[in-house]
């Protein structure tokens, strides 16, 4: 169950499609579903009992390398849309995820994507990542 | 040449990154490169003649259905970058897109990214391409 | 109490900041405060059974003409933060909120603001509000 | 005249309204006229040979502390706007600005506004404003 606390691999969350965040057609802007995904790991981080604020307190920072995504259905303003987030891979300084974004009121598949990200200190050289984060790996 | 007038497969514009366009760690948030590559699409259109604009205004929309991007060095606050917006495929109801972003100063390769668009009308129905669109194909 | 459901002159949301809110200097974007109280006022509508949607649905829209806001302490990235909305002025065709902002965990508040809407048509003519909505004005 | 590169207390900007920047109801968000006066107030220093990256660098932030604006007619997708941002008064520690954003081909009066920035330190502490930028005065 992506709702299941114990499991760290997957999380669930619930968004509302902010007002400035629609465009002139009415639907969520493409560049948008990024900053929910971004939020969609920022939760899931949570459930491990670490926030992404405490890495970069740490001096470590989790950078895109890279990105795709398949937009299939339109969100439109007001919706409550739940994301799925999972963490598919985890490398010793690496991790991707895959995410499905769906409508709340009927469960239309929206998007779906994956990302990389690369463990980086403020220099920008690629890190070993904490174990905080990498106990993803065990759950 | 990418600047070539003449050429409406190609088209480079200049971008500086805004103050908000960059997080906390100082760099470029990474789904801010998507509001910028869609500039890119909406100069190079302009060089034919048409604007986005006009397409909308004649009940048809180009929307996202598929993109990726590397991301392979940041771009800083107040930096002057340039976009290389490329058509690499035309297809009856979609275009397909490449990207180049560079920093100005020194000409290093920041992102490469591909997108594909999809015709539809208001309704969200896959429509042809209009022909001052697809006139890209000839240039 | 501004979470009185019954109490349709007065709101409250909770926010958390989100990652591309903040900027480099590590807090949440001027600008972004803008966003946060649309999303009071859209919360405090739904309040009556309507929705802004719904508002737009009818043909009608609630334009800002005015605002104003001090910003008196800053928010950060991930803090958790309570939004107060509260209408203070309800005419034939306009509304006027204010908003006090605070950070959650300690109740400090970051900012106060007050706007003006105005209530036109698709053509940006002024109109009569709704009764949906001038029922603010009766709770 | 805005655009004479010896008054450094005026300036004028042209920026032309990008997609995602314009609502479903097809207008420049409210929300988005604060980063175009912040690119007009970072253009304007320009003029006086600093950058405002220049002025982070060297330890000192220019906060925002209180803000006002009036929206008198909206701005489109795709249009050019004429930004005029004018320093009103200089204080030891505090810069006010007005704005006067007009569309470029009418000159139509869209927005006008005033903002008032202080000069902290990273730890928010109020500074005496660096003379680099203070010239502005003896302009």
């Amino acid at each position: 169950m992506a709702d299941d606390p114990n499991n760290m691999k997957v999380g669930e969350i619930a968004i509302r499609v902010r007002y400035p965040e629609a465009d002139q057609m009415g639907v969520l802007h493409h560049s948008k579903y990024w900053v929910y995904f971004e939020m969609g790991r920022t939760e899931l981080l949570r459930k491990t009992g670490w926030t992404y604020r405490d890495v970069e307190a740490s001096g470590l920072y989790l950078v895109l390398s890279k990105c795709a995504c398949r937009y299939i259905a339109p969100a439109y303003y007001d919706e409550e849309l739940i994301l799925i987030t999972t963490v598919t891979r985890m490398g010793a300084a690496r991790i991707d995820h895959a995410y499905e974004l769906r409508r709340k009121s009927d469960g239309t598949l929206l998007t779906t994507a994956e990302t990389t990200l690369a463990c980086v200190d403020r220099a920008g050289t690629v890190q070993v990542m904490p174990d905080s984060i990498r106990k993803f790996n065990d759950a």
